[in-house]
Parts: C-alpha cells; structure tokens; sequence
C-alpha cells in the first residue's frame, strides 16, 4: 500500500478517478453508480473548483457512515407533466441523483420542447456545471440550480438563512466553445474563503461579515458567527439583488421540490447536528433543459451565439494583457491543462485520503 | 385645456391613466392596446419606478413618430413546441407585446406543465414584474426577461456591451404577498443614476467607470462614454456574475428570440441612430410561465412559502429599526401609498406631459 506523502504533488485525473471508484464501491455503490459519483467529484477537480472535488470525498463517506446518504437509493418520479418532474432522490448521493435528474428533464425537453425537474430528499451534488452540460450534446440549454445548508446573510440581517445556492446556466455554441455560467449567488464562494484560512490571509472587504453585521477581513470569522455575503456585498451596491438571487435558488430547490430550505438544510458536514422542524426532505436540487429547435432551428441559434461570443471577446479591454472573458473560458481552460499536466492535491487533501484509504482498507495510488 | 403647473405635485392614478390612454388612442392604437399599455406604465409609476412609468410616455412616442414603433402590430407565433413558442412582435409596443406573450406562457404551462415563450421584434416594455405577476392568479410561478441598449460594461472592458438586462420571478404564496424580485442585472439601475444627475448628487462606488475603465463618482460619466458596471461592482466582488447574469439575459431574450442582442440592441431614444449590421430585429424578451400544482399541490407549496417568507422576516436584523425585507415589499408598499396618496410627478416629468398633450392636441388632467 502507497500513501500520498508530497506537499502539493500533481495526479492524474485518471488515477485519482480509479481512487474514488474504489471508495464509492467499497461503501457499497454500484458499479455505475461509482463510476458516475467519481466523474462528477474528478469534473470539479479537473475545472480548477478544488473545494468542490476529492477534497471532499471523506465528506461524502462521513454523511454514509451516519446513514444520511443512501448509496442504494430508490430514486423515483413522485410526480409529472409533460414538461415537468419532483423526484425524491432516496437520500441518495448528489453526485449519482443530479445526474438521473438531469437525464429526466432533458428526455422531457425532448418531447415537450422544454424539461423541469425539482428534487427532494437529496445531498450535495458537486459542482453545478458537469450537470448543466449534459445538455448541450442534444442542442439544448442546461440550468442547474441546489441549495445548499446556511452560511449567507440576507441583506440587514446576522442570521444565516440561506446557501451559496449556486445558478448554473449552459449555452451551446458552433464553433466556439460553450458558455457556460456557473457561480455561487454570493461574493465569493465558500472555497474562496477556504483557500484564504489555508493561507492566513485576509479576505477582501465585501466578501464577509462578523456576527454583528459589520464587514471584516477576517477570513475566520465564518467560524465564529459571522456570515458570507450576498453577490453585491453592500445594500448601497445592490446586496439584496444577490440576497433574491439566492432566495430564488431557494424556493425552486427547496420550497417547490418538497425538500428543506433556508436555515433548514442539512449541513454537509457529517458532525453537525440536523436542524430541527425540518419543513422538507433532505437538500433539494432543480433542473431544466431546453431543445433550442423548440424556439429556432439549431443551427442559427448556434451562429449567432458565435457571433455573441467572438463580439463580446473583442469588446475593448481596460487594460490590453486582459482581455475580456466568456463565462466558463478559465475553467475550459483550466480542464485542458489539468488533464495533461495532473491535478495538484494540497497537502491536507492528499492527509485525508491516505486517512480514507486505511479506514476503507483501499490501495491509494 | 388645464396644463401641468406644479413643482412637484401627487396626481390621482386614475386620472394619470385616462391621459396616457388618450395619448396611445390618439397615436392609433386600438381601445384594448391603449388601456393595456397605459396600464402597464402606471403600474410603474405606483410601484415606485417612476423612471419606467409616464416618464417614458413622450419617448414612446417618439419612437411612433420615426416608425420604430407600430401601433397596430400583427403579432405571431413563428414556432412553437407544447411548452414553448417564438414570437415576432412585428415592432410592437413592448407594452402590448409582452403581455400577449405571457398570456401565451400562461396557456402553454396548463397545458404542458410550463410555457416558455421568446420574443423578438418588440421594444421597451415597461417593468417586467407587472407582466411577470400575471402568472400569480394562477398558481403559477412568473419569469420575465428583456434586453436593453448597451450601458454595461464587460468585466476587464471598457465598452458598453450589455443593457441593464432585468430578471424578474415572482412565486405565489398562501396567506402572506407574493415574492417578487425584478432586479436590473447591474449594481443599479439606470434609473437610479437619473435621480442622482437631477439632484446633482455623486454616485456611490461601483455603480459606474468613466470611459478609461476607473471607478467614478461623478453620476454624468454615462453621458462621456462611460459604462454602468454589472452587478458585484468590482471583479474581486464578483462583478463577473453579473455579467454573466445581464449575458444569460442577452442570450436568452436576443440569440434565442432572434432579436438584437449586445451592441446592436436598439436605443429607446428615437433620436440615436440604430446600430448598424444588426443580427436581428428589434428588441427580445423571454417569458416563462410555470404552473405550481406540475411539481406539487399548489396549497403545499403556497403553506411553505408563507413559512419561508415568516421565517426570513424573523431573521435577526443587524438594526431592529431595520427588519428584514422579502423581494417585492417595497413596491408593494408603494403601490398601497400612492393608490391613496397619489403619484407624484416631478417637474421635469410634467412639463414633457404637457408638451406631449399639447403637440398631439389632447387635453391635460
């Protein structure tokens, strides 16, 4: 048995998938199941978005050992229309549940022209944009929204009440690449925030606020009452746009799908305790496609978002070495890279794994 | 003949509402179209947004007079699934094509569960929450969209790519009012910029950049190329989400319509010449229409919403003088102060009605 010894030391993406697909079958998935779960966690990884990847593999692990993930789940449609599902996902794995999700919306976009899917009784899913983009092989737009347990304050407001509830919408293309918009409806998401407590630096202002409701830089204060705040970060710059914005993810995931929403949301960490007066099922998730012929034929809608994309590239930089960027350029980008050159693993990740590999008796890599 | 004599005086909205009819029946419009149009800027003026209200009345038509507008529009639909449909709005009053569109949505989302409509050749429509809220009576949740002439700057740009694109949903509830979010994709409004340059006061940090890229206070930078910034303000505070979200606005209202979309969206001012080379007609919207009771029994979701909305008016303020606020409170309130108070109009707002009146001969109130 090899353990993970570097400080940051580069994988490939293969290996570690390898890794993941024996910790998600020695749990118990199923062979397609851990395939499925592990693509989703490598996808983040290979994107550059590190909090969302293997880094939180123990996590997923933990939820199973205190029985709060199902790795058998009984995923079913509890209730339809032509364009419409609520799914309850069984307490399944987000990783495995968001992708039969999404396969049910757009085999309803197939027919209907457009498909919806709220679910219930779900986990954390990974990251948005690896579901959203199964869309985009039939011509058709992919929207992925979660919510997620409660770390962000509404505008006025110390309370934590809602997640980093992230929106993801997924455009196709022709010859360019796709757009693909996935981001938290905070300032900055909770990973940002991570990698400055891993770094003992500050946070910039806007991005937090302590338990009293005034801004700090205090990349901790997280930990002690404080809370992460809405896209827009001041009520005098638009605030409560972001704190709407995250209500919205809320009530489609949370309130329309049957599952728990705002201060309710089961915490992903495995040690804290459940909310108590829980209004719904588990952490809600809701989907959409939509077949682009059933607004234009195809292939025009593909050009013109080529001639969007190649306009607004060559829209005037401020400062030539920085040109303007197509939302999800860095992450392509950074996916090309990653897949040649190996996803670098901090230190504290790599701990961790070795940690699961001995619990799990599983060969590291 | 009773002209406008005021400096800033409270007028009945009724009465401001028989004006704007008879200045859209004088310019040709049918008795329905009028009474629907003048309805839809009232309901602005009421909400409190007084910029897209009778402010707006004197542009219209001028855009009349150069034939950008049609009074009497045949509108279409070109394409259509069972949950969606593409309409040309064949240079109709925005005022009177949105809401045909959204019936549309409407009859679509019994049918099939959700209806999504797309709009092209259209212009101006007013706030999008007075079309959105249509959905509200039944039972279902409202989307709207619009595009808009550029004023937004790109993050890393210092060209206007983007209109202020606003997203509106609405979600019905039970015994408390309906969540309503209808929110310009930028730090502020264009609207808000306006009061600033009539009371001749700064504007605050992150609302604009001059035409170099620099943050500016000075509230008249629009009118020297400068930009309006997306929401978020400042890259480090995540002004490249909302230029993502006014992007996923553009796309959805302009590529998938057909219509103009970034810069070659049309200016409201009719004396702004067109942007030349368009990829489509007019201005695009999009309409989305989705019925409750196709995820859940309505009186489900309409109970955990009026639980959602009680909880998150219960979150500790940071102020008690300062509760916290659901999307929609404001204007609500508003709308309940000036059906009784009436609508004040300022100065400058009467003394372009006047000249409106007196240019198409109709009498004043």
């Amino acid at each position: 048995m090899l353990y993970f010894c570097a400080m940051e030391e580069r994988y490939d993406y293969q290996v570690l998938q390898s890794f993941a697909i024996d910790i998600f079958l020695k749990i118990g998935c199923s062979k397609a199941h851990a395939e499925l779960a592990a693509g989703v966690l490598i996808s983040a990884d290979l994107r550059g978005i590190d909090s969302h990847g293997l880094a939180r593999l123990s996590g997923y692990v933990r939820l199973w050992e205190t029985g709060r993930v199902h790795v058998n789940p009984e995923m079913n449609i509890i209730h339809e229309t032509p364009s419409t599902a609520t799914i309850d996902g069984d307490k399944g794995l987000g990783l495995v549940v968001a992708p039969y999700a999404m396969d049910v919306a757009i085999k309803k976009a197939a027919i209907a022209g457009t498909g919806w899917v709220a679910v219930q009784n779900s986990n954390h899913f990974g990251i948005a944009a690896v579901h959203a983009m199964k869309a985009l092989k039939h011509d058709m737009i992919g929207i992925v929204m979660t919510n997620a347990s409660a770390l962000v304050a509404p505008t006025y407001s110390t309370e934590r009440m809602l997640g980093t509830n992230p929106i993801c919408v997924v455009f196709p293309a022709g010859e360019e690449p796709p757009f693909v918009a996935d981001m938290a409806t905070t300032t900055a998401a909770n990973g940002k925030l991570e990698m400055l407590q891993r770094k003992n630096k500050q946070a910039p202002s806007g991005w937090i606020q302590d338990g009293d409701g005034n801004i700090t830089h205090d990349a901790f204060a997280l930990k002690s009452k404080g809370a992460l705040l809405p896209l827009g970060s001041f009520p005098e710059n638009g605030s409560y746009k972001g704190y709407a914005l995250g209500s919205i993810v809320d009530i489609f995931t949370g309130v329309l799908s049957g599952a728990n929403f705002g201060p309710w949301v089961p915490p992903f960490p495995a040690y804290i305790p459940m909310p108590e007066n829980q209004p719904g099922k588990g952490i809600g998730h809701f989907f959409g496609a939509m077949r682009i012929d059933a607004f234009r034929p195809a292939e025009d809608f593909k050009h013109q978002m080529d001639r969007w994309i190649k306009r607004f590239r060559l829209a005037t930089p401020i400062d030539a070495s920085q040109p303007v960027l197509i939302p999800g350029d860095i992450e392509r980008m950074m996916e090309i890279k990653r897949k040649s050159e190996g996803i670098p693993l901090l230190q504290v990740v790599i701990n961790d794994l070795n940690d699961l590999a001995k619990k799990l008796n599983i060969p590291t890599f």
